[in-house]
């Protein structure tokens, strides 16, 4: 399991609804096979992207087996489940579902409302957590902008090496590039450093990181596997330009709402499937106003960027 | 329904652990035992003092049946069951349970992670879940410096008051009793609000409040309802000198860690039961060291009161 | 000095300015005996109410002299200076100042950009301060609110005592009454805590506080006094009844902006004195505006009160 | 001036104490000669790195004269003067100075006791303290995890352009590299970004930055000359070998404290002069025990990086 090492862009997944917020499970085998078409392998469920910690346990299971069920007829490579939960009982019971679902890897955030406050707090919630799986990677996730949680990453690998056998990295949400570079020199690049800020990707490769986990990767996939492919081959250039285009694109998206309704909104225009809306206490939008207001913005920018980047879009 | 009111004191209950943290669910008829013997008459359960975010819906609901169970033996007035989650779907669960169970009143707070924005939103979730309960009094549990969820509880009431018909109140734990004070003017004190900071009852009984919950009513019910009873009698400077010994009590219990872990340890010490330890993420401590450590502390705080405030203790 | 105590209120004055945002000296004079009619005998003199921070040393200096030499004329009792500032310097600087001009007292928040980290560097700051006017009654400024200062108050009075000789107490500013009454215990009252939160101050007199400094008191200071005379009678539904009254004109003036400009707008209007706008970077509002939209709710206040809480308005 | 560009490495350079924290100014031609012959050609005086908020006015305007005075002797090619200030009133008056003495730039953060509030509210601020300077080109100097003011800088240059003629552009320092970009993309390069995260400089590069300011270049800034001489090369490998080594040194020196102090303490070793403690409420540490701490750890990362990257340094 050493050896277990993502690669390249996972397209954290949203959660379909339907108009009545219950989990549309029947739209799963769809939504992979546009991922697949817009070049995007692997599909992190449950995160934040998916507001997993909105759901029951009972349709977080059912959403992992559903994504299982459709990995291998879509060519999916990786699906990793996200088990994190307030309660350890029910991040066990997650990992415990994943285990036997032979998922390929599982990651979990800390407890937010009682905080790990040390550590060795944290090192103790996650061990829990990934012995229910002990044949699958695991990893931690590290989001503190929502969680607060502020610990050092490079102290808990250090630290979690020998607590957690099958510690196999971060999914690490937030800007430092100096943490996450220090967290991949350990042990000559041991850990798997899944980075969460689509916007800054090109910033993160240039430290060495070379897997990415994000919601924009649902309709621009892509766009930014270009990116990546410009990146490996020494074209800098062309590889900010295309970050650049990424980062407008996802400015007009923002002008909606800087938020995980505005994204799902745009996933169901550019893949031309059906996410439905958020579940509450997020606040659903009206999906033709926003998306009328924001289409020839992204058409004029599509043009300033000469049509290079092609996007997957219904009518656009 | 208009007419519930609860008055004078809840124990926040804390959730009773075995040494590897299952939930000990023989041990709440004696607890409530003890409660009732230091003149406890209500409990809150599955709140923060209950640890109720760390434990599965199972667990919660297996709980609130075990107090229910008990409720008559050992004559409680009122059994509350906190069913607020970071999942809508959990919180609504755990609210029909409490339906079927016929408690006498339910508590939500919003979920932390996906905070609801707006008075709105909050009203949304709210109400999703008290329907789950029509004919059980609901009060929305405000937090917030835990949550940080900010909004304010005068214009949640009044805009909630259409929308949730079993709306009775709040369970507010924060130091400001100007707002609870403009809360409790609403519609000729239509609504009862459980005031949650116990070192400041006595600020909040002088702006109205007649019914507070809290963890240290586990130990000191007695002290307290002594305080309430100065206090009615118009003893104001005997109501200032118990309160003062309640924060000068409390002061020493938190110099061990100002959270669940000390009040917990504490309480069993007290009670004369084994409560047991906390569950992860929060962190257990060595019983013995910190009873020790404050037990000669708080034996000469009481000789300084001239034993005026009787606790119930085990061998203090 | 150690006898010195203040009593009673005390008003935070605002910083006069005319239309350009320069300090209009020349109103101070009619400024003191318009809170001299309201029977206020007290004033703080810039401290956030007064926009202090925003001054230069100079004018600050110029401001204190300016309240120093209408002093006498207007039965002022006690003329408290702020001598806070982000520079040690620049407090040591405004402490010599005040020793110089043998003002009534002195108080000063701490830095805020490079925060004081522990007691230990706050008793640093606060005695270097404290030492350029030994000679005069200090009280630390703890307004966490704002700075995010979050020192323990009762530590900081224990551990300051030997190493301040001047130290008289706190001007407190926070909604916890827990804290205060610990405060106000040590070695038997010996420190003044001076209460900052007005809506709140029948809470904190409850615990014995009996001092307030707070913008309100420029505009209801009779209202107040009334107020503490009701407590001191020991009519406490009375000194409710007129809080409630204050808490609810508070919240009128404040949905025009919860803040120093809505105050002082309404300060001028009550005190018909011209106290001008607030300096950048603070945004001054059109006075006529607020006062129209909030005057017909304010006279319905005062005809629910039964205009038994006299203000002095202009044409209110 | 819309041509003047800062381009490469900006020492934020230390303010020199002695012993009893009073500015040691004769030291600062010395300080300059040292920055020199690390390849430093540019200086940025009185900000977070020299404690300018703790300084008065006129210690900063006399810091601003020596460092200008020194300028030309020691080939300095831009000095760029902080002039910030709680109160606008200083910030102008230090403007004022700066525009006598013809210094290069000038840069202000905003008030962080009253924020602005707004995007305009801070340009308000921006545009007083710009325009006593008119012929200088302005930076606003962003830092919003100690002055916690959020605004979007894109909109505030977008927004200021009108309004302050000599904007220049920004001292960012945050990790959030989209950001800088879009600032960055605004009127094709218009505005000059100077980024302030030392740690991260190799990402912002890559996001097309070239100019930095910062306190590792007070000491290693012949290290970064060559990052930057790498990078500009096209040798992205070695550039990030060099980039990590600067993380590792900084994470060595910060285990004796994450800030100024630390670095002011081996920035006076590594230069081999006396820059003295720093001024309270920062608190000073024993210069001595912290250099025998790290100094053999410093010496390990030396060799395991070949020695390539040559420090000038005392004994080491």
């Amino acid at each position: 399991m050493s050896n277990y090492r993502i690669k390249g862009l996972v397209a954290a997944v949203f959660t379909p609804f339907d108009d009545n917020q219950y989990v549309n499970y029947g739209i799963i085998d769809k939504y992979a096979e546009k991922l697949s078409s817009i070049n995007v392998k692997n599909v992190f469920v449950n995160g934040s992207t998916g507001e997993g910690l909105s759901l029951s346990v009972e349709e977080r299971n059912k959403l992992s087996e559903h994504w299982m069920n459709v990995k291998e007829k879509n060519n999916l490579e990786n699906v990793i489940i996200h088990v994190g939960a307030e309660s350890v009982k029910d991040a066990c019971r997650l990992a415990r579902f994943c285990n036997e679902k032979h998922v390929d890897a599982i990651s979990a955030m800390a407890p937010t409302y009682f905080k790990p406050e040390t550590i060795d707090d944290l090192i103790d919630y996650c061990s829990r957590v990934a012995s229910e799986a002990p044949n699958i990677p695991f990893y931690y996730y590290h989001i503190p902008m929502r969680t607060n949680i502020q610990l050092c990453m490079k102290e808990f690998l250090w630290t979690a090496a020998k607590r957690i056998p099958n510690l196999r990295g971060l999914k690490y949400s937030h800007w430092n590039l100096s943490e996450i570079n220090l967290c991949r020199m350990i042990d000559n690049g041991k850990y798997n450093i899944l980075y969460g800020m689509d916007e800054q990707l090109l910033g993160a490769m240039v430290f060495g990181i070379d897997a990415a986990i994000g919601s924009t990767y649902n309709y621009i996939g892509n766009v930014y596997t270009e990116l990546i492919s410009s990146f490996e081959d020494g074209n800098l250039k062309k590889a900010l330009e295309i970050q650049t285009f990424a980062q407008e694109f996802l400015e007009i998206i923002f002008e909606n709402g800087r938020g995980i309704t505005s994204l799902k909104t745009f996933t169901s225009f550019f893949l031309d499937i059906n996410l439905g809306p958020v579940r509450c206490p997020l606040k659903s939008v009206d999906r033709n106003s926003i998306i009328d207001n924001s289409l020839p913005k992204i058409k004029s920018l599509m043009e300033k960027y000469n049509n290079k980047y092609k996007l997957k879009t219904g009518d656009a």
